[in-house]
């Protein structure tokens, strides 16, 4: 394991772990989803770090975002180059302490990490889901989530942790199953996607749906809509990242050649980093996947969450501790959206803690190493713990 | 003409107009572009309004931006249900007085509003040029626009007033012919393209491209690439948006349906709004043309103009007087990249005026009817022709 453990500065890798798997709702069950259908059955994929403790009471549940899956910290094998998506957050004293807590997170409903989606067996047809795979919602997820921790005995959790989408599903589980949830962390998120926010999204579901190989979402078998979910990760890519990280990252710089190509090739660096972005992503991510993870942002709204009249409503459930973190250059959601949430969440006389941190790397700053925010969640979580036990 | 006249409220509409025509670089001509590459003949289409003074002395130039033409106000026919793309600024008696001034407007280079692009006859081929049209700079655009002018026997000109890339064109009207320009409004319009606006431009030019129908650029008389083209546009038209303007304009309005589709429909307005302006787009714009003036925009830098060093060493030729307006919901080009422009101007002791306006509408708030801009515009012109006279 010491071989991994040194690739990352920020602490001590979680080392080698393994994704498990978890089925329910089997025939003849199977859950109702918001939008009344029924889905049946449902295989969650998930991972754990660090250790259970006697008293089950050391859970921190981590919810992904739009392009993550279970996998948060560590290596699959020896051979992966690369470790999970949250590797400076999570392992062996860092921000969020595997040595004290017990970590887990699964691949959300409608994604492709492993857990029921459109592009798993769909028992009916023997085929993918593809677009016969029901819409599905930020609720749905955290049912599913849900269902994972009471397979796992888990009756009460120290914490719901997540940024952007994850942040929707923390914010969800507050509502959802209140008495079960002591904290949450809310990272960069809204409580209502903005105008902008589906604008982008449905122009990146837009430039799928008008790649010919997508093929009303039956393509799986043959080739790909790779173009249309490379141009759909590009979109979401520049909505995550700020004028100000791509100016000290790229600025004009033009790509080997000192001069303009006076052609439709790539002049700048910036064009050839997002068509590796696009490349890269498409080799990992599922594109009828993507439709429904963005749709579900889309949907979700904590001012009308099951008919309420705004989110101080919403909110009134819930009886969580919260932390909220917003970051200075995140346009897709920005701080003036967290603040609208805190003061949701006050007007409700909930214990809020609310923080914007200044960073200029854009939304994408929850999931860059930042020690600011590993000290305020290592923080907040060791305050939980403690009041939680007095 | 009064059926016109009283369609807009803020003034008189310059009524009927007609698009003229002027060739140039006839066989054996050619004009050498940046790239050196060659080009010829050349077809510039353009639009007058107001009367030539006797002295040639009230001659303004409009230069349009990505979307628009040759076309500024009035209408081509009694029958037109939309006047040019500024109709609330120009005419008798509006922010650009055609009473006092002659106002000329030319469809750029590489565009379609009727000037020579890649939409045109290739007459070395007798078929439309498509990608076979060379690659063109603002340099090139500015450089044809000139040839006009001096077919009109215009030898200097009150003012050059464009923004966003007409705004580019204005700079580069004061740096390539700086005696010819006595003054220079800028708006909305940055020196250089910053990384963030060449990564959307990339995109949507991605969208294009991979595009069945596109096929390389030679999709004249065929089907066209209109999916591609408008998600092109949707990309752009939300660049053009702020966030503030969507959440007046659309909030999280639902279509007329009360409640989610659980479908990939519309179920937004903004959703449904975007799809309507990529096809309007896609029934007025050319794909190809859409690659060449982005790329155009991308390839502006001042700050490496003829192997300058700066901004600055670029704008020691200027000699007009400016006038630079930014918006402040303004993110595609900041405020901060105007203040750039005014401190690289001030370094060269050029008469500079600069404003930043509020408004809640971000890029597309040049073109939208603000009676401070009018006022601005308005003041700056007579105030330069008074200084010039004297």
């Amino acid at each position: 394991m010491s071989e991994y453990t040194d690739r990352d500065a920020a602490g001590v890798s979680v080392g080698i772990v393994s994704k498990q798997f978890f089925t329910f709702a089997r025939p003849p069950e199977e859950i109702v989803l918001e939008s009344g259908a029924r889905l049946g059955p449902v295989t969650v994929a998930y991972e754990t770090y660090g250790q259970l403790s006697p008293q089950r009471d050391n859970v921190v549940v981590l919810l992904h975002a739009l392009s993550g899956d279970c996998h948060v910290a560590g290596y699959h094998s020896q051979h992966d180059l690369k470790p999970g998506w949250w590797e400076s957050m999570v392992g062996p004293g860092k921000g969020i302490d595997t040595d004290k807590y017990f970590v887990v997170c699964s691949s959300i409903l409608g994604s492709c990490g492993g857990t029921t989606g459109p592009c798993e067996n769909n028992p009916a047809s023997g085929r993918p889901y593809g677009l016969d795979f029901p819409v599905v919602t930020v609720g749905d997820m955290v049912m599913v989530q849900q269902a994972l921790l009471e397979h796992l005995g888990i009756t009460r959790v120290l914490a719901v942790i997540g940024g952007s989408l994850g942040g929707m599903q923390a914010l969800e589980w507050s509502v959802r199953y209140p008495d079960r949830v002591a904290s949450v962390v809310a990272l960069a998120t809204t409580m209502r996607h903005s105008a902008l926010a589906i604008a982008f999204n449905e122009i990146a579901r837009q430039a799928i749906m008008a790649d010919p190989n997508w093929r009303q979402g039956h393509y799986y078998g043959g080739p790909k809509p790779d173009t249309g979910l490379a141009v759909a990760r590009m979109i979401g890519h520049v909505t995550y990242l700020s004028d100000e990280a791509m100016r000290r990252k790229f600025g004009r710089r033009l790509q080997e050649k000192k001069d303009f190509s006076f052609q439709f090739a790539t002049d700048f660096q910036v064009e050839s980093y997002l068509r590796h972005q696009g490349d890269k992503f498409v080799a990992r991510f599922d594109a009828n996947s993507f439709l429904y993870v963005t749709k579900a942002a889309d949907y979700f709204d904590l001012e009308r969450r099951g008919g309420a009249a705004s989110a101080v409503e919403s909110l009134a459930a819930a009886q969580a501790r919260f932390l909220v973190v917003s970051f200075s250059s995140d346009w897709l959601y920005p701080t003036y959206q967290s603040k609208e949430l805190v003061r949701a969440l006050k007007k409700n006389s909930l214990d809020v803690s609310f923080c914007e941190i200044k960073a200029d790397c854009g939304h994408d700053a929850f999931l860059i190493p930042n020690e600011r925010l590993s000290r305020l969640i290592a923080n907040f979580l060791e305050r939980v713990q403690r009041e939680i036990s007095a």
